[in-house]
């Protein structure tokens, strides 16, 4: 079994650990998360980051918000609820999976017929979606797989794999799955700047599976392309609209661009909850993180003092450069918004 | 005047003395080099750097290879001439400022009659090279101007400015000359993985003129002009083709994409000298530097131990992704290759 022995996220005692990946790959630490605050810090920070890892760990966070709330009012309670779940959701307004797994807990409790039940609805629900987040990873890696070819080189940039979920990954359990099919396949990862998620997270992954592994400048992506190096480009999502555009890690964009321009398929892997069919492509809010995140690296200054920096952490894919989206209920191919409405016809048929 | 204070080398008592760029921007200091050797340790390692300054730093090198020459017989001298000459050019491989500069001093020997007439000949054909530079970089600035309004935000890569050449930059003596007119003229520039020539070296010198500058990752490049934040894109370049094809430093054709997809004028500003008429596109050799480089910062490991990076310092972005490449005889507009051609035809003339 490949992944073993990198599990980002626990629940134990009523308390969240959480894989410090600020500190990876130098250091293997866990980070014991015992309040909702201490949860926000936690994902702003990006100690945890992965959409669908921090979909849980945001759940889990609106577990540990009932400590704060000591009313006996059922309805009082539900208001305080509500305003830690925005709080939660704003830590990171990008991705879609925080929101939807944070509203799905806070909706399980309006079954609570009283506030010392809540925390009982509100556990499961969060346990529900880990365990469905580990799932779907699994289904992404059994639908993601025959789309590799044995000695297919994959490129893939940021961290789509088990350390930014519960379980397989996204992009990465489609690799993972297709190495367990018994092909050869190898990767080319983005270092990711500037917090170097491909060189820290993806490298250390798939090095720690024996999965064969490159670094490469994400500047140098459109080289690697030009040269032929790269079979298919796999990556992760943090939100991917009806129309088929893939928000991302900054940085995806211009890849597709490469691949597009070079012929080489792109492929997005990432849960069906990764979907918003509301917002409109214009409307996608744009993290923009703090600018010392590309002006120092570990407290030295890269650049002269005074000069500022810009540090957008997502870019959006237009859906004419996406070749397919892999989620766990299937593969999507163009026209992308025809066929993700009809993944979601199957998914509506299967909730029923 | 802009630029003043920042001079990348001074040829004095016949010692070559250049700024240490690799310690710039927390020091300003300068490495003497006393022989042949020590100038091809200092191109190979990028103390210096940029393709116009190596073309002139090799020149003088070539000029401080005579210490080593010991023989009287003129034949035999050239003959060891040129074998310091072709180490010289092999420290950079894809530039052809540096053989240009190499070969035309190279050349010049023909002219001595003696073995001790041969330093005078070499020497005032450094000489000639370094301030035909400064005077092109006067000219880019001037044919270039012209392309950029008041108001215009310009995306730039890597550093094409003073601390790559002699004088004024080459993208840059574009944004300094337009800023002389009067126009307000703000930059953005990418860090440059992995080397940080943007941030370290670009920045710095934009900050140093007063002209307003913001660093962004490489990666975010896309996201930016998606969002119309640039303007123009300007570039410098290590070598372009009769075709057009600009080689220049690794990222630059993944921003000429993305500048080609959200209708963003992308120009390559060079001298004329950095036009190579002989090569093919398939043909140019990209330099391949040391993995550490992507590996390490500052002595820190940034990804596990045990896996590999890879480390093209050039991509080549084809013709028919670039609006305009800006030179010191004029700006050549598409189709490229045939108005290169011409602006050929007028050098031959006016060297004539």
């Amino acid at each position: 079994m490949t992944g073993k022995g990198l599990e980002p996220v626990r629940w134990r005692n009523r308390m969240l650990e959480v894989l410090d990946q600020t500190r990876l790959p130098a250091r293997l630490s866990y980070v014991r998360l015992r309040s909702v605050d201490e949860v926000c810090d936690a994902i702003k920070t990006m100690k945890v980051r992965g959409a669908p890892l921090i979909g849980v760990v945001g759940a889990y966070g609106l577990v540990l918000s009932l400590k704060n709330i000591r009313t006996n009012d059922r309805a009082e309670a539900r208001r305080q609820l509500r305003r830690y779940a925005d709080a939660l959701i704003q830590t990171r307004p990008t991705g879609v999976n925080l929101r939807w797994a944070v509203e799905r807990v806070f909706n399980s409790s309006s079954h609570a017929k009283t506030v010392s039940s809540l925390k009982d609805s509100l556990e499961s629900e969060a346990e529900a979606i880990l365990k469905g987040e580990l799932e779907s990873a699994r289904k992404i890696g059994e639908f993601g797989a025959p789309l590799l070819e044995d000695g297919d080189t994959v490129l893939t940039h940021c961290n789509a794999g088990a350390l930014a979920t519960v379980g397989y990954g996204t992009a990465l359990a489609v690799v993972r799955a297709a190495v367990e099919e018994g092909k050869e396949i190898s990767v080319i990862a983005t270092e990711t700047r500037p917090l170097l998620q491909g060189s820290r997270l993806t490298a250390f992954e798939l090095a720690h599976d024996g999965i064969p592994v490159r670094i490469i400048c994400d500047s140098a992506a459109a080289q690697v392309l030009a040269r032929g190096l790269v079979d298919k480009v796999l990556v992760g999502a943090d939100r991917i609209l009806k129309t088929g555009h893939v928000t991302n890690k900054i940085g995806t964009l211009p890849i597709a661009l490469s691949a597009k321009f070079y012929g080489v398929p792109f492929y997005a892997a990432a849960p069906f909850s990764t979907l918003d069919f509301e917002t409109d492509p214009s409307r996608v809010v744009i993290e923009e993180r703090d600018q010392r995140e590309v002006l120092y690296f570990k407290g030295a200054r890269l650049g002269p003092r005074g000069v500022e920096a810009l540090n957008p952490a997502f870019d959006i894919t237009p859906p004419e450069l996406v070749s397919g989206i892999v989620t766990d209920v299937g593969v999507a191919g163009p026209p992308l918004g025809e066929s993700l409405g009809s993944l979601a016809g199957r998914v509506l048929m299967v909730s029923r």
